[in-house]
């Protein structure tokens, strides 16, 4: 009954500034996440201020890779220090948090991405919350490109059959052209209009392409802010519901 | 046609120092590495006195597990910092050299290791030199034990059907009760008195054990210090020539 909860960059980290955490919102969460110990979790941390600006700089991005190790050993190093931070947080608050790292064990082919999920298989049956980063990955013919958290919730919801995913962002839900919340997505259609209009994109895809990934799930996935961590982790519907009908 | 090298923690670290690199001497790696470029290699890096004293300080070892995720992420977390420095190093001579975190993508099942070399595998197809340091591992029921140096060059050597396998230590080969470097081992009984004597002993295991492992690859290895690293890359023999007969 696995869960996958993604905290995206921007709850986690100032985005305005390069490599600055967001140390007050990063403490709300490893007090809600200690509050759901029992919960069988996979925890996905984004880029935030420090693993995008390193890529944007290089020019790395999810389709164009680089063979600079120089470049690639600064993105990584960039989310190593994210996902150190993170998991000491969680640690602090009594979470028992392991940092794994895609460039270790991800491996992309075309479109194909495979993670090697056995060590994160076996840190949740030893009772641990795996705390996993967007990060560089081996890509085929281009060296090194970026494996965004998004990407990663996906296989990681497919390779562990969640129940459930989360998406924490530093949105209320998915809004609509008036900025109202929309509770209920069940089909792309419905809301693309309104999503089109949307300014919130990131590097690694705007809120549309996470709607689009979402229902590609086919699982009950729901997208909020930080105030509805504890109800998602409760077993509640914060934010809008995904919920794909076919 | 990959070659395995291992560089001991006592050459790239000064031991009697807790987190303190060896710059000079990793400096000379580094070089000498650039040197051979064209080669095919893993390269595997020791704790030294990065990742063994918090492993001793949390009584964490080969054998005995941790479910202290505080122990763990600081063992870890010494051992991305002592990588790091290794490889930005190697960068800066020229080598495309990438880190890869065994807590990542390997696991323990009693005295089974399973690593999953994919990405390892993609980054040498990609041309980069993969540099992978002792870590913690995921153990079944033991939460977190100590995966050295050693046993990584054990499993890389077979995954990777290693051609030649090279042990850079701080002496200049497998020496005997007098001292002198022993040329050629055939097999463990011929030296296992003159080992047994030797003060040669680390965390993870002393020379006796190290030869009993080159040896039980059945591939042909070598044990030298870092005057011989230039010579070993070359094709040649330095130090002491480990050469399995049955």
């Amino acid at each position: 009954m696995t869960t996958v909860l993604k905290l995206g960059g921007s709850v986690i980290t100032h985005k305005e500034h390069e490599r600055r955490l967001a140390t007050d919102r990063l403490a709300v969460v490893a007090r809600t996440l200690e509050r759901h110990a029992e919960a069988d979790l996979v925890v996905i941390i984004g880029g935030g201020s420090f693993g995008h600006p390193p890529a944007e700089r290089h020019g790395i991005s999810t389709d164009i890779g680089s063979t600079d190790p120089g470049a690639i050993a600064e993105v990584h190093a960039a989310m190593l220090d994210l996902v150190t931070s993170v998991v000491d947080h969680l640690i602090d608050a009594g979470v028992s948090a392991i940092a794994f790292h895609p460039l270790s064990f991800a491996r992309r082919d075309g479109t194909q991405l495979t993670l090697s999920l056995d060590a994160v298989a076996a840190a949740i049956s030893e009772g641990f919350v795996p705390v996993i980063h967007g990060d560089g990955v081996l890509t085929t013919g281009e060296g090194v490109t970026i494996l965004s958290g998004d990407d990663l919730v996906v296989q990681c919801a497919q390779e562990f059959d969640a129940v459930r995913v989360g998406l924490c962002t530093d949105v209320p839900g998915v809004l609509d052209a008036e900025g109202a919340v929309i509770e209920r997505i069940t089909g792309y259609n419905e809301v693309a209009s309104m999503l089109g209009d949307s300014e919130m994109t990131d590097v690694t895809g705007g809120m549309a392409a996470k709607v689009e990934t979402l229902l590609s799930l086919k699982r009950q996935a729901s997208v909020f802010d930080l105030d509805g961590l504890d109800r998602f982790l409760d077993g509640g519907q914060p934010g809008t519901s995904i919920v794909p009908t076919d």
